[in-house]
């Protein structure tokens, strides 16, 4: 089975998914700038998770252009993946209409905290059907921003309650190391060609 | 005609069906976990009809794997089957509102049962298309699934009325049965090139 | 200048216009069956929009068969095209909201209008841009669907004051004759092979 | 890496910008073709905004006809583009609901700047990814219209607390500047080609 559909497919639902969201920023009644400043959060963490999609987006991208051939267990891990991103929107709206409340910043922990857990288990899929010469094995090496991150999300969801800036911080911080482009597979790909 | 375009605009609905279906999860306007409890029926009436279009998306891209000529017949029953889908998130959201309520429930359980049958009639105009030797006809099989389904939904819809469980794990029970990859069509295709 | 894109982004406007007019279909509070009931003009409506799209996709994805390159001019008429489908959403919803009442009914009628016109319009373009021995041309033969659709639609305007069930008899006539798979494209492309 | 499903993910999310828009026309309460009155500012805002949105898809579209390998910078390059152009809606919501007030025109200008600054630095990337030979160079020319817009955006965002009116009539006036096709991309690569 080719792969064209389901990056097709998983395109249509991440374009979706980052669009919706700015449905959370409700245009305000008034007509003056200042109808705005209560929007400031709302918008602030539909910034942030716009960063977040963009990022799966991206290593989704380059982690398919390592498959061959897609299987069952795949296509469903993937749906895993997506059903777990479906839910930003929800929480990025709870959470930027609460000022960044401390149960919001934590269940926005546990959605990013399960997704990563869904993008591991995709990825792991793909390694174990490329057998041991997995070039995507090789491109993804140590990882160590794949272990990284969930582990300080599992830290930013009780630290919520303690300081919200902490956590908040904690979100930005693994979204920015993200941010620098995943060259590995591109170079995983090339050393493999050359 | 070729089927790229009809892969695509069926991908485009789906993954606009699958997504909008999260807007039904509203934002709650408290700051605590107590204000997401009303929300758990919604959510989980979320995720039984996230993994029914799953399985639709599925199946359809397996169904249509195996189709060469896209017929004008099979443009309008493909159009028929997402009317039926495009009405599951109207269907989930009622649902999981009323807590699963008798209606709702048998609502439900029409519009899968409509849905079923849609498919059923996109999968025989492919086969009919394909003549004797249709390879979907022998992938398909029995079809032990495909004719199961509809007889349970069709006692689910007034069993919604005696018990709002046992209408609910026959939902799940279906669901499950199909989660399994269907690999009949990968098979048969294997066949006709070995 | 290639087409792929055109189809795909018309195709993905599209299926968001067929699935965003679910939306109007707002789930009710109560739990019982009644409560559906103020909601029948609604599905209806939704309904006959719903098959308007389909024919449209349908016929679009027909008449660019037949294009070989896109130019300047055909990009802005399709815009154009999509601008006025996009409304119907917005005109179903009205329609189906106030129970087909005439000003609703005559507004539907308008942006049917204006839709068939921004069809005839890319059309003509795609016809004078293949000279004259245009397929499209030879295709399309007498259009008389696609010249009696706009008379119908403009009677059908004023006449929804006097009876909202002639305008919308109406309506419903004109997308059954339309439903007849448009096969002229077709033909005239195999005797262009054969 | 290709550059496919760079275009598929923009088409996406431009088409749903393009859809979600015509959410703000909210379906009036009453019957008469008077309730629809106040929908007119909307309306034309609208509709000033999806001329934007169709030239920014045309636009883009020539651009990445001339790229031949997309680079990281580039892929968040061009998301920066789509988080402005995200919030088109939201902005085009507020200035139609308040009847173009100057604040809400305002932040239209700040948004239409954004995204045009957004866009430069996207063609910045790609030419300098093309080297001293850039066709997109060549192209783009002068490129007066890029950089006239920006200046004009600039000039328009104060000037809407003096007057609504000539504020509008600037984005109206860029709007129509770029409505005429940009063949420069074309005819750079004809050249190239012959």
């Amino acid at each position: 089975m080719g792969k064209g559909r389901l990056e097709a497919f998983s395109d249509g639902v991440l374009a979706i998914i980052i669009t919706i969201m700015v449905l959370e920023l409700k245009v305000p009644h008034g007509e003056d700038v200042e109808t705005l400043r209560p929007l400031i959060p709302v918008f602030l963490s539909y910034l942030l998770s716009f960063v977040y999609i963009g990022i799966y987006w991206n290593n989704h991208h380059h982690m398919l252009h390592a498959v061959r051939a897609v299987t069952g267990p795949m296509l469903w891990a993937n749906l895993h993946l997506l059903f777990w991103l479906s839910l930003i929107p929800f929480a990025t709206g709870w959470m930027g209409e609460n000022h960044f409340a401390p149960a919001t910043e934590a269940l926005y922990g546990v959605v990013l905290l399960m997704a990563a857990i869904a993008y591991y288990i995709l990825q792991q899929l793909i390694i174990a059907s490329q057998g041991p010469d997995s070039i995507l094995k090789r491109a993804v090496g140590t990882d160590w921003k794949g272990k990284l991150s969930p582990l300080v999300y599992l830290s930013a969801i009780p630290l919520a309650y303690w300081s919200r800036w902490i956590s908040l911080g904690l979100y930005v911080f693994i979204a920015l190391i993200w941010l620098v482009p995943d060259r590995r597979i591109e170079h995983a790909l090339a050393a493999e060609k050359g």
